[in-house]
C-alpha cells in the first residue's frame, strides 16, 4: 500500500494548496465568515472525495499536474463541507464535534454557520465555472440536488427515531453519502473524456463504494470510542437514527460492505493496472474497519 | 405606465411557468422538501429580477421567448429565494411572515428550510447549467459570495444594535441588495451578447436602482403598516439594522433614492426608446414611496 500513501499525500497536498489559492483570506473582509470557512476547510478531513476524483482521472490518462482536475477536486471537497457545516446545524444534527473539533456554528455561530456553507456551495460553483466544463456542472448539481444528497439528508432526519426498512436506509445513504462519491469518480473520468461505456463502470464502481463508505461509517458509529471517531460515538443509535446496523445487525453489515467493495473491483477490471490505486482506494474505505 | 403593466405580466407569468416546469412536484419523493420549495417560489414574489434581467435582454435585441433567457431568469429567482429563506431563519434575521404568509421554517420546519433553501441554490445552479454559458454562471455566484450578496449578509447579522457609518450602510446595500439585482441586469445584457462598453452602461444602472430599491425598502419599513408590508413593520428599527433612514433621516433617505433613479436613467440613456422599460421599471421601484 506504499504507493496508495504516496498517492494520497500527494492528492492532499495539492487539493489543500488550491484551496489556499482559491478561498479568500481570512483577513479579507467581511472577515469572519473567510475565517469560518478556512476553519472548516482545513479541518482534518481525508480528502477523501478528491483522491477519489483525481485518481478516476489518471486511471483514464490524466495527470494531477493538470489545472482543470485540481480546481474541480477543490470545488468537490467545498461542496462536501458545506453539507457537513449544515448537517452539523442545531436543527439538523446538532453536532458539537467533528474529527475531533468544534463544529463551524459552535466555533464561530449559528448564522455565520448557515451564510459560511451558503458560501462554499456557492463559492465550488464559481471554480467550477473556470472550468468552463458545464457537463461537470450539471453532474454535480444533480448528485448534490433533491434526487441526491439533499434528498438523503431530508429522508435521514425524517426518520429519525422511526422504525426504518433497509430500503429506506438504502435510499438514505445512496443519496446523502454515494451520490457524492460515485459523482466525484464519474467527474474524473468525465474530464479526461472516458468513453460512455466507460464511464458506466465508473458509475457503478463509484454508487457501491460510496453506501459502503456510509455502511462502515454505521459500524464504526457503533464500534469505536468518541475519542477514535472524533465525534460522539454512538451517536446514531441515542438519536434513532436509519442506519445499516439498525436494520440488518452489525455482522451483516460487515459481510455487505465487504461484498460492496468486492463487486466494485469488479466493475473496475477492464481498467488492469492503471485501475490500482482506485482499487486500494476502496479496500483503504473498508480497512478502516477491519 | 400601461406597456410596464403588460411587460411585468407577460414576465410574471413566464417566469412562473418556466418554474412550473423545472420545480419537482411536491409529490415526487423526498415530497416535503418539494411542497417546501414550491411553497417558496410561489409565495406572491414580484420577480423584479426576472423582470430586469428580461428587460435588459430586449432591450439589446433578444426576446422573452428565448427558452435560454427563461431559464436563467427562473435560476435567478430561484437564487433569490434561496437567499430569503436562509435570510428568515431564526438564527439570522428571526421572521415569522414574509409578503404575508408564514415563512419557510413557520409553514415547515427549521431543518427542511435550511435544506430547502440548498436545493434552491444547487437547483439554480443545475439549471443555469442547461444554458450552457459559463459565463452567466460565473457572474452570478460572484455576485451572491462573499465578495457579494453573502458578505452583505454578514454584515448587515454583525452590525445589528450597533451605531454603524453611512458607509458600512452603503456596503451592506450594495453587497446584500444591489449586487444581485445589478447581476440581473447584467445578466440580461450579456445574454444578447451586449458590448463590453455597453455592458459597463447596464451595470452602473444595475448598482444604482439596486441600492435605490434597498433605500426604498427601508423607508418603508418606516412608514408602512405590518398590513401594508405583509410582513412586520418597524422592525428593522426595533432590532437595531443599519439602515439608511437610521444613519441619515428618513428625507435625506428619500431624496438619495430619487437621486439614484435619476442618475441610472442617464446611464442607460443611451438605449434611446428601446430603454423605455427599464426606465419606467426603476421608476416603479421608487413610486412605492411616493
Amino acid at each position: 500500500m506504499d504507493k496508495l500513501k504516496e498517492f494520497i499525500k500527494k492528492t492532499v497536498d495539492i487539493t489543500d494548496q488550491t484551496l489556499q489559492e482559491v478561498l479568500p483570506s481570512d483577513t479579507t473582509y467581511p472577515d469572519s465568515i473567510h475565517k469560518l470557512m478556512r476553519y472548516s476547510m482545513f479541518a482534518g478531513g481525508k480528502r477523501i472525495r478528491p483522491c477519489l476524483l483525481i485518481a478516476a482521472y489518471e486511471a483514464c490518462g490524466g495527470s494531477v499536474d493538470d489545472k482543470q482536475v485540481q480546481l474541480t477536486s477543490a470545488a468537490v471537497e467545498m461542496l462536501h463541507t458545506f453539507s457537513l457545516i449544515h448537517d452539523d446545524l442545531p436543527c439538523m444534527d446538532d453536532d458539537d464535534y467533528r474529527r475531533g473539533k468544534l463544529t463551524a456554528h459552535k466555533a464561530f455561530n449559528e448564522a455565520l454557520a448557515v451564510l459560511g456553507g451558503d458560501a462554499l456551495c456557492i463559492g465550488a460553483f464559481e471554480i467550477l465555472s473556470r472550468t468552463a466544463r458545464v457537463d461537470i456542472i450539471r453532474e454535480i448539481a444533480t448528485a448534490l440536488g433533491t434526487q441526491g444528497m439533499i434528498g438523503g439528508q431530508v429522508v435521514d432526519i425524517e426518520s429519525e427515531g422511526k422504525t426504518v426498512t433497509r430500503e429506506i436506509v438504502e435510499y438514505i445513504h445512496n443519496n446523502k453519502t454515494a451520490a457524492l462519491i460515485c459523482s466525484s469518480v464519474r467527474i474524473g473520468a468525465m474530464l479526461a473524456n472516458a468513453s460512455e461505456p466507460d464511464l458506466q463502470k465508473f458509475t457503478s464502481f463509484g454508487n457501491k463504494i460510496g453506501l459502503a463508505f456510509q455502511v462502515v461509517d454505521d459500524i464504526l458509529d457503533e464500534e469505536s470510542t468518541t475519542e477514535q471517531l472524533g465525534k460522539d460515538a454512538g451517536s446514531d443509535r441515542e438519536r434513532g437514527k436509519a442506519t445499516f446496523p439498525a436494520v440488518v445487525g452489525i455482522e451483516e453489515s460487515k459481510k455487505y460492505a465487504r461484498k460492496l467493495i468486492d463487486d466494485a473491483w469488479n466493475d473496475i477490471a477492464f481498467l488492469n493496472d492503471k485501475g490500482k490505486i482506485l482499487h486500494d482506494l476502496a479496500e483503504y474505505i473498508i480497512t478502516r474497519i477491519s
